[in-house]
């Protein structure tokens, strides 16, 4: 069923000469399957294809949208057992988590699907004419959210389907109207195939345009730029490493016409403890965190890498618990070799730097590819100084900052890069004592989180998933949720124009029955005139 | 009462070596009043001063925002006339431009204090808990859009007032909880400087944290560069050249941390004149655009520089009335030598391009800096293969594009660059035969326009200003209107968070009566748990 060759549009193809294979890091061996990156021409043809694509599907209602990214969840759950399959072998995840994802993956298909049917995402707003106006006649503007055009998406090496192929970006720019062309991730390019051979099925049973979905395979980095770089190419959705992500957003902003990237990138999650909480919760909290930090084997974005609490016994007390939690944990297996490599080299980097006290380190035998669990402690004032220490470790290591006082931990939040979320963890009386705490890790984040982990992103409209740079490369838009389609569209307004060429969800009599704002009113009415 | 210093927050400071005056390009002369550059330091201090105004700027209530943004337009009109002579004097637009550009600088102001004390532009959106939710509990999420920080705003030199020192961009970066720091435009720092004191009184007058509001004189690109570098501004507003607003993106996106710059540049504002509305309206039409393309001197950014028609002799008779109009229109002063200058080079260098014809060209001896409008005509083959023909020439110049047939029209279109506006000149019944070229149309701006003319941005909710590069850096946002504030604000997660703690529009009781989306629904009601 996986052939190891790209789509172009609904066409299988495999014109490239360059071959790679993913791999088993459970077994530690390479997957049989070979794949052939995407040649130049299969790019251009693939972007060629979609631009085509984006005259016809950027019109095309939000009921056929629908039907189509509904068709996609039910193509993907009719995979079955091979999707889940070819996702563990792939991923050295369990069963249980492909199994999860996939309904993640579904669940978000179907949502956007609901979005798109209801219609009223478009943000239409209607101000009417008023011809007698002095000095001059106010004309009649109405506007809405179209799509940009065809967008590249990059999946995440963590999420091999809900931050994938037919992930969220996936999901959100389909259903905004805009063509997709998924560079496939080289470690799971098997149950990217899956899925994108479920997307062109689902494409051809509704009647959506070839182009519409292409999935191209690449493991060098030639394959993602000359798409990035491709002038057909509107938008770009991306998520991984700072690395990465920034390479992409560079090469975006010198093209011609610069577009837009959305990376979501690197977060070391900053967790600050209060100390009245530690009297109460100490014990159970130490338990929680020493699951948050090995949860997915450290490899979720939302990964607790950062621990900030004032230096008491309590304090003391709480990283001796953690330390006891976390290495009664069975360590378990990362994604490939090379992350695993990348963990013990930035972890040992990180443990290397001076004034470190390693307090907990997993010590047994694993196998190959498992990650050892590890947490060190380190004085606030050396903290403020090595930056070394703020990077992410990607994988199941926390760093355990002791500050002097209440001022040194707001300075350390404060130098902090952008992160995805910032935690408190406190006795709800005491948060109202640390205001410029909570608003120094409120500038810093995309997501606060009173009393809990940060791992687990809710997938709702209340959602953000994403925040200052490098959590993201652009902090006003969210990777989850709804509005994460905000991400691939653009206002356009209609002066003057008439009713019967206007899209549906601007015309007078509102024949789609969306919400909209006339003359600055929320309403579903029609419009007299 | 113009003292040619800056404003680094609410005092007075002239620390810079450079200095440099404004012209009065109707007499030809140099304005009295020098003005000194921002040094270095001012320009650092005034970035220090927004960083730690924004610590409390950014939680201060609507209602407070809206006083000081209404007292920011009481002190623009209480500087009544002095501030109109200023303008003309440094402009050479008349007296009568001055007061409409003033009223609408006030109208923006009052917009955006009328919005932020209504509240619900913050998108409030609440997705309750289900603590019994399988396999998960869901957690309590709660977002509202929050201000990035420092915005640096350089204002336009066409439009002294609604987009320069109080105008679009820094009505709504205030409106959003971002301080402002304006890079003065050199050719009006005069009147800049005026407008910034009303800045001033007004926050000093509504008790607003001093370094809510800068203004920095410059005349090289030293002083912005500063600005757009400096790690404490945290996104850019530009309106002006296709260059200055490149050269602030490139900076910008080359920062350790890129921010977001939203910079309105270049447009030629195609109009396409379909066939059957010329036998009804080609005198009047002719009239009309006549009077659009010398409107202010040609110095508007929705300037119809491009007027497309399909070769016939209807549309050539159109041609020769449009000729006929335009000569008749007596020449305006320009705005400074410079543009003058630049005017006369490039109107030269697009008439100089092979197989140009010129139809109308005002001969008669003017002033030193007014310019002389100028008609042309091309074949449609010679001008899709020759891009330099694409370009703006900024001021009353416009080249009329005969096109072979509807092909060729659709084709042109769809080959040019990102466009503010485009406009369609049609009978009603005839604009649905051309669906091609006007789907080619609508993906090429900003905004469409059926039988009018591009000149005139109403401000108002639906109106897009800005649309796909080089009209604007980023086509997902508006320079217009109250939707504008969206360039400054990101969506911000509060999970489990504690209601006490909470920002007011987020809280259950909803003590703004904002609208709220709760559990998806719209509703102003109160979270009852």
């Amino acid at each position: 069923m996986i052939t190891g060759k790209n789509y172009i549009g609904n066409k299988l193809s495999a014109k490239g000469n360059s071959i790679y294979k993913t791999f088993n890091p459970q077994l530690n061996i390479e997957n049989e399957q070979a794949f052939t990156e995407a040649s130049s021409e299969e790019i251009d043809a693939a972007v060629t294809l979609a631009s085509e694509a984006f005259k016809s599907f950027q019109n095309i209602s939000g009921i056929k949208k629908s039907e189509f990214l509904n068709a996609i969840a039910d193509e993907i759950l009719a995979l079955d057992n091979t999707l889940i399959k070819t996702y563990c072998l792939e991923s050295g995840l369990p069963e249980g988590r492909a199994k999860g994802e996939r309904g993640r993956t579904i669940g978000q298909l179907r949502m956007f699907a609901d979005l798109v049917k209801e219609g009223s995402w478009v943000e239409a707003t209607i101000d009417t004419a008023e011809p007698n106006r002095e000095p001059q006649p106010k004309p009649d503007l109405r506007k809405m959210m179209v799509p940009l055009g065809p967008v590249a998406v990059f999946g995440a090496s963590n999420f091999p389907l809900a931050y994938s192929t037919a992930g969220g970006d996936t999901a959100s720019a389909l259903a905004s109207g805009c063509p997709v062309i998924v560079k496939s991730h080289p470690m799971h390019s098997g149950t990217g195939e899956l899925v994108a051979s479920a997307v062109i099925k689902a494409a051809q049973k509704t009647n959506m345009p070839n182009g519409v979905f292409s999935n191209l395979n690449g493991i060098n980095i030639d394959v993602g730029a000359q798409l990035v770089k491709h002038s057909g190419v509107k938008a770009v959705g991306f998520t991984g490493s700072i690395k990465g992500g920034r390479a992409l957003y560079d090469m975006a902003a010198k093209r011609d016409e610069p577009i837009p990237v959305f990376a979501e990138m690197g977060s070391v999650n900053p967790v600050v403890i209060l100390p009245e909480s530690l009297k109460e919760k100490g014990e159970s909290l130490a338990k929680t965190y020493a699951g948050s930090i090995t949860l997915g084997t450290g490899q979720f974005c939302t990964n607790p890498g950062l621990i900030l609490g004032l230096k008491s016994d309590a304090f003391s007390s709480f990283i001796d618990r953690l330390s006891d939690e976390i290495i009664k944990i069975e360590p378990t297996c990362m994604l490939h070799p090379n992350i695993k490599g990348a963990y013990d080299t930035n972890k040992e980097k990180a443990m290397q730097q001076s004034a470190i006290t390693v307090v907990a380190d997993y010590e047994d035998e694993v196998q190959t590819n498992f990650a050892r669990q590890t947490v060190t402690t380190v004085e606030g004032a050396i903290f403020l100084k090595n930056t070394t220490l703020h990077q992410e470790v990607f994988g199941p290591y926390s760093i355990v900052v002791l500050c002097e006082d209440a001022a040194q931990l707001e300075k350390i939040i404060s130098n902090l890069e952008g992160q995805l979320t910032g935690t408190i963890i406190a006795e709800s009386s005491e948060a109202n004592k640390y205001p410029k705490i909570i608003s120094a890790l409120q500038n810093r984040v995309g997501r606060l989180i009173f009393n809990g982990v940060p791992t687990g992103v809710e997938v709702c409209t209340s959602m953000t998933h994403g925040g200052p740079y490098p959590a993201s490369t652009d902090s006003r838009f969210t990777a989850v949720g709804i509005h994460s389609i905000k991400r691939w569209v653009r206002p356009m307004s209609y002066q003057d124009w008439p009713n019967d060429l206007l899209p549906e969800a601007l015309k007078d009599e509102n024949p789609l029955g969306v919400f909209r704002v006339v003359n600055n009113c929320d309403t579903k009415n029609s419009i007299h005139k």
